[in-house]
């Protein structure tokens, strides 16, 4: 079966959670595509320049991962790279409610394409992208919360801002 | 890439519900094993006899769907049939919680087997074996909530004890 | 308008909590009936008459309230007694999860009755039925938790069983 | 008993969930008001000149229904309008805290107004007025999740922006 | 044992909420630090500032209870006070999730430091920082949400805006 | 200041997740009693004597920890011992809503005792000791969720019901 999956998000900046996440799905189908959503409406840290670079460089060891921008509707561009199923990551319950109202309202939008729900690792269960943020801000200990890349230029930012 | 899949439960009965999940995982795996537990100490209102009989009588329409039963760890039965997956339906707060703390568990027994959630039609978001039960015990309506084979052997046992 | 909402539950024995709910309810509505499931399957502390006494007894400074018993779906009841609405307190999220469930199935088995959900005073948010038997069974204080006619009854069964 | 609702809300902009959710309230109570909330902090996306007259355009169908707007605490409006019950939609465990406090927070402002909750058709579990702008700003499909004069409204204006 | 707590939050303002878990935590802990969050970040209502100085006034009559300031990470505000502890209230599920990520993530900065969770009288369960000031905007009864000081400056600041 | 705390449970069978709580308790109160519930109600594994036993020697390492059984009202049982202090472990929303009540409860019956939750490492987050059973009773692989004791124990018990 020719399954493609697209792995959406914001990924302001891309976490060890999100990376366990991609490698999780990249094994069960055959192609994998990670979508950074633009959305100009939310307020970003990085730029959605910034944020597709940094998932790129993090996505370079798995083969089969390729890495899209997207500014409209998820389901236009699940469309537009002919994939089957939405891949969305669960942790908590307050994620729960809200994926599964997106799932429907995306089902209503087009009932082919499918949502599957995927946990993360228990080690990256306490893991976001604005947690990270908040330590880097204030130096806190990051290294093994996101990939190298994004440490860097993390703590590049605050210690100018510091400096 | 040849996934295969595993649906398990307990099927005390099939119901819609887990009849919609089974469609919709039998078009994303390359081959769904619906996998009935038979479970000894948890008490049954139909033996695995008559849960195996319903589901493969129910599944007859799809192609690529094959049920199982089994008497071990779920995720013994998942590598006798060289299965990749887990797939778990996902309706409520309350089922989510014990199904990330089950697929945590069957992680730690083996780190290769992946556990994905999926959600019903919103249609049958209210539906349970045990409401259907417990419906068709005082003569409630249950003929959009299970498969024909199920809804007339509901019937033909709870009138012949009233009857 | 002539509505009539129906209270039901197990009252296994009634408490101070499903009181106030009572007395709330029977303000709202012309007419409130307080059903109590006699449920053959469940296994019940008190039996389908006790209960029923226990609330009656209760129940008797509030005017236009009834108390009776059903053994039947919960929608047929309401039907026989020509109610409109069904009344069910909520007091935690587990609650109400079961709650949405339940009235999603009797919106299935007739579209006419409707349910709506009250909140009982915050002083009661703790109480439940098994609550006040575990804490009575090791004589504990549960003088303020239900009414005096329900402490009586539970302090004469414990002192029995122990004396 | 000559029982007045009240169901407040943002109406920013009215969906089928809330219209539902009149309708179902309009059944219970002689006089049912429909109370769109100023709200001068929160930014709004229609003002409330407009979302009061979407409401009025919506609830036409159905007597006994009136709209009014307000600037103030709801419980003030509830006394102006001599409304004795709130009415309020409960979807996701989410909604559920965040409507148990106001209405324990209400309660304490004034005892003798009662909150009650009531839940949409399943079919409009997944709607929320956001979810309903975030389509529309990227041409998605909302016909079915909104009145038509509001869909008219919202086509017009993201039409504009993109034209 | 010469443990050592910290309270922290924006205490913006100190509700009867907050002032009930200090008394609860004093009775613990030989000493009790309430710690204001400067955050420069999130928007506040009352300046770091004032914050301090109405903590400061409320807990007055509680001896050991300490207040400071911090604008860096939480741990490091532990550290820097020696502390072990860090309390937090929990009060609803909401509350629930954030707080055991907040936990999990500062453990990770620091397993010395452990965390642990109280909770209010249950007459105190609705209250929130927020609740008090949107109910203070329009006049609504406050004086037994808040201490004396934060009721006499939240009415000064309306009736100023008001007048 | 002479803090004594009393962790109770059924630890029907003790795991890691209860013996890194008996830890982390150890380290903040000067006293620590892990209290063993008889609870002649509740259908147990193993029994009361073969239960404290394994607490026994599970806690051996940790001095400053006392091990008891009760047959009572926990709160009569912290009374008995002279603690102030209920620990309790919380790993997810549904222990959380019963924690709440089962505190607010316990609060009711004496005002002076404080309940405390703590959060286990969230390796251990999955754990239960129903899971464990259940893994044992089929073979599966349990030495890192439970005590050397334990895991012995319940292999010896398995073994010989196959054998």
């Amino acid at each position: 079966m020719n399954i493609c999956a697209i792995y959406p998000g914001s990924f302001d900046p891309i976490t060890n959670g999100h990376l366990d996440l991609i490698l999780r799905g990249s094994k069960l189908f055959r192609r994998l595509i990670v979508a950074v959503a633009k959305n100009s409406i939310k307020r970003h840290f990085f730029s959605i320049v910034e944020r597709v670079e940094m998932v790129k460089e993090a996505v370079k060891p798995y083969t089969d991962v390729e890495v899209v921008s997207f500014d409209c509707l998820l389901i236009d561009c699940v469309k537009k790279y002919k994939a089957n199923v939405i891949i969305r990551g669960l942790r908590a319950v307050s994620d729960f409610e809200y994926e599964l109202q997106m799932a429907l309202v995306n089902r209503k939008q087009d009932a082919s394409i499918e949502t599957i729900f995927m946990m993360p690792d228990e080690n990256h269960i306490y893991l976001s992208s604005s947690v990270v943020k908040e330590l880097a801000q204030f130096g806190g200990a990051i290294d093994d919360m996101v990939p190298p890349c994004v440490a860097e230029r993390l703590k590049g930012l605050f210690d100018k801002a510091a400096g």
